[in-house]
C-alpha cells in the first residue's frame, strides 16, 4: 500500500476538479455512472457522530428464533459447521418465509405479450451460534467456518437444474432491511440471470475485448500502484473503495488471482479471506460504530441451465465480494435513473478506514 | 376498462401458478425481471395497518424554509406560476444544497483506467405554496400549475449545451428519501445519459426490431384490454400497475399518443395528466394512509450534446411517470442483483386502488 506521501500527491490531481464542480466517476465495467457530490460531501466523522446508540451484547436472547435452534429438532438439517448436534457454530437451514419455491423444474409461459415463470430456487439462512456475533466481532476461526458452509452449500445447489444464480448476502441492520437482530446470511438462488450480473458479465467481456486485459486485474493493479483508495491487502486478497464508489464507505475485496467462480477457494484462500473479510468490518464498525450495512458476494453464473449468458464472457469476470454500508435512503433520482449520488470521496473513506484501530477492540 | 367478470377469469390464469410457486415476470422493455413473492404476500390491507399516525395539516409552518420563500427577495426567481410575487402558487428555484454545479460547459480526464467528468447540472426545486399541499389534496387545477411549470423549466433547461438528461422527481415522506416535509419536486439536469434511461431506450428499441410494434403501444393495448392491471384512464392517459411491478401499489401513467417527449405535452393534454394524476394519488392516500412514495417522470433525453445514445431510439420510446410506493427497504439480495422481490400481486394493487372512494376527501 502506498504511504501517506504519497496519497497526498495524487489526492491533489482529484482535488482540483472536485473543488470546483464535483465529479461524476464511471464504473470500469458496467458503465455506470455515479455522482460524487462534493458540495453535499461530509467528513467522514460526521457519518460516526449520527450514530452513537451503545451496542448491547447478548449472546443469547430467549425470544429470538435463531437462539432457539436446537429447540426445533424437526428443522431439516441443512448443514452444521463443526457437525455436531451441541457444538456447531454455523447453521444453514430453509428460511421460514423463502421468496422462492425449492423446486428443481419449472414451467414458463406467457401472458398476452410479457413472459412469466415459476419463481423456483433455494431461499436458506446461516445462522451464527450466538446472538451477538455481529462481522466485526467474530475470530478469524469463526469467519473461516462460515465461508467454508457458504462455498460447500454454494456446491451443492449449484448442482440442482433450476439454479442457474446464487446470490449470497447478508443484510446487518434494520436500515439495510436485517428482519432480525441475530446475525444471519441469505442464500438465494434464481432460475434466471439477474440484470445486475449480466451488466457486470458483459460489462467485463466488452472491457476485455476493447483493452485486451481483464478489467478486475487492471483494476488491482491500478489500485495497489496507486494507494489512494487501498484499506487492506493480504498474500491473496485485497480490499479498497472502488473509484466510482456508489455509497460513502463502500468497500471491495476481490481475489488477485484469476477466478470467475467463489465456490472455488481452496482451505489456504478460505483462511486469508475470512482474515481480510473480518478486519474490514472491523474497520467500519470502529470507525462508524457499527453501521448498518449490505454486503454481498457476486460470482459468476452456474452454467447448468439454458438460461445464462455466453460461457466465455466468464472468464474475464472475477468473484469478488461488494459492502455497501447503508448511510443514505434512496430517492427517486436514483430509483428513476440508476445514477447513485455519494456524498462522500472514496479516497477520504479508505483514508479513514485504513487508520481505524483494529487490535483494541475484544 | 374492463368489468369485474372479465377480471376474475383473467386472474384464474395467474392465480393456479402463483399459488403453487409463485412467478417470475419480465419487464417487457429493460428485460428486467422481478420476483412476485407470493409466499410472502399480504393482503392490501395489511400495508394499511402499517401506517395509522394521524395527518396534521398545517398551512404554513414558519420553521420550514419553503414557507418562508417570501422573506428571502435575494432567491433567484427562475420561475412562478401566477407569476405574481403575492399569489403565486408554483415556484422553481435552485436547491440549496445541489448535487450538481450549474454550468454549460465541462471538462472530462482520466485517472489510470477510469473516466472521470465534472459533474455540472441544474439542480432545482419546485416547490408548493402551502405547507399541505400534498398531491392528493391538490385541486385539478393545481396539479396542472405544476405541470405547467416543469413543462415550461424543462424546455428551458434543454437547450443548455451541458444538458444531456432531465429528470423530474418528487420524494414524498421521509423513508422515501424526502428531507423536508413541504410538498417539492426535484428536477437534475446531468450531462450522461443514465444507466437506466439508456436500458429502457435501448429496451425498447430491441423490441420495436423483433416485433415491428413499439412496446409502449402493444402494453397499453392489453392492458386495456384485460382489465386486471387498471387504475383509471381518460381521453389522453391511462394509469396501471405494470406486469412486472418492482413494488407494491406501483402505477405507471403514461400518454395514449405516442411521444418521446414529456415536455411536448400541450395545454388540453396537461389538464387531464392534472387530473389522472390527483386521482390515482387519492387512491394511494385513501387506501394506503397516505404512505411514503417516489414518483419520477421518464422522459427521452436532450439531444444537443454528444453524450446522447443513438436518436433513432426514441422513436420506439414513449415518455411516461413511474409512482414507486415505498413499502419495504431493499437489502442485499436487490442490491446484488438488480431483481427486485415484491409482495403483492400487481392484480390485487390495482383492484384495491381502484375501489377506493376518491370523491369523499376535501
Amino acid at each position: 500500500m502506498a504511504g501517506k506521501q504519497k496519497r497526498k500527491k495524487k489526492r491533489a490531481h482529484f482535488k482540483t476538479k472536485a473543488d470546483e464542480v464535483g465529479e461524476l466517476r464511471q464504473d470500469l465495467v458496467t458503465g455506470k455512472w455515479v455522482v460524487v457530490a462534493t458540495g453535499r460531501a461530509r467528513r467522514p466523522d460526521d457519518f460516526l457522530a449520527e450514530r452513537s446508540t451503545p451496542k448491547r451484547f447478548v449472546k443469547v436472547d430467549n425470544k429470538c428464533p435463531f437462539c432457539r435452534l436446537d429447540e426445533f429438532p424437526q428443522l431439516p438439517d441443512v448443514l452444521r459447521l463443526p457437525d455436531d448436534p451441541k457444538e456447531w457454530l454455523v447453521h444453514i437451514f430453509p428460511n421460514k418465509y423463502p421468496a422462492f419455491s425449492a423446486e428443481e423444474e419449472f414451467r414458463t409461459w406467457n401472458l398476452g405479450p410479457y413472459r412469466a415463470m415459476e419463481s423456483v430456487g433455494w431461499h436458506e439462512v446461516l445462522a451464527t451460534r450466538w446472538h451477538d456475533q455481529v462481522d466485526a466481532l467474530l475470530t478469524v476461526r469463526e469467519m473461516s467456518l462460515q465461508v467454508e458452509a457458504l462455498v460447500l452449500r454454494y456446491r451443492q445447489l449449484r448442482q440442482k437444474p433450476s439454479v442457474n444464480h446464487i446470490q449470497i448476502i447478508k443484510n446487518h441492520g434494520q436500515e439495510a432491511g436485517g428482519s432480525l437482530e441475530h446475525p444471519h446470511h441469505q442464500i438465494f438462488t434464481v432460475p434466471v440471470l439477474p440484470s445486475d450480473v449480466h451488466d457486470l458479465l458483459q460489462g467485463a467481456e466488452r472491457y476485455t475485448q476493447a483493452n485486451g486485459q481483464e478489467p478486475f486485474g487492471v483494476m488491482l493493479e491500478y489500485e495497489r500502484e496507486d494507494g489512494a483508495r487501498m484499506v487492506e491487502e493480504n498474500e491473496y486478497f485485497t480490499a479498497w473503495c472502488p473509484y466510482a464508489s456508489r455509497r460513502p464507505f463502500e468497500v471491495w475485496i476481490m481475489p488477485r488471482r484469476q477466478e470467475p467462480y467463489f465456490e472455488n477457494i481452496g482451505p489456504e484462500e478460505r483462511e486469508l479471506l475470512a482474515e481480510i473479510m473480518r478486519n474490514v468490518f472491523r474497520r467500519i464498525y470502529v470507525g462508524l460504530n457499527d453501521p448498518p450495512y449490505n454486503y454481498y458476494i457476486h460470482s459468476a453464473p452456474c452454467d447448468e441451465t439454458g438460461f445464462a449468458c455466453d460461457r466465455s464472457q466468464f472468464s474475464h469476470f472475477r468473484w469478488h465480494i461488494e459492502i455497501l454500508p447503508r448511510m443514505n435512503v434512496w430517492g427517486g433520482f436514483e430509483l428513476g435513473t440508476g445514477l447513485e449520488i455519494t456524498t462522500a470521496l472514496p479516497e477520504e473513506s479508505a483514508e479513514y478506514l485504513r487508520r481505524q484501530k483494529i487490535d483494541e477492540i475484544c
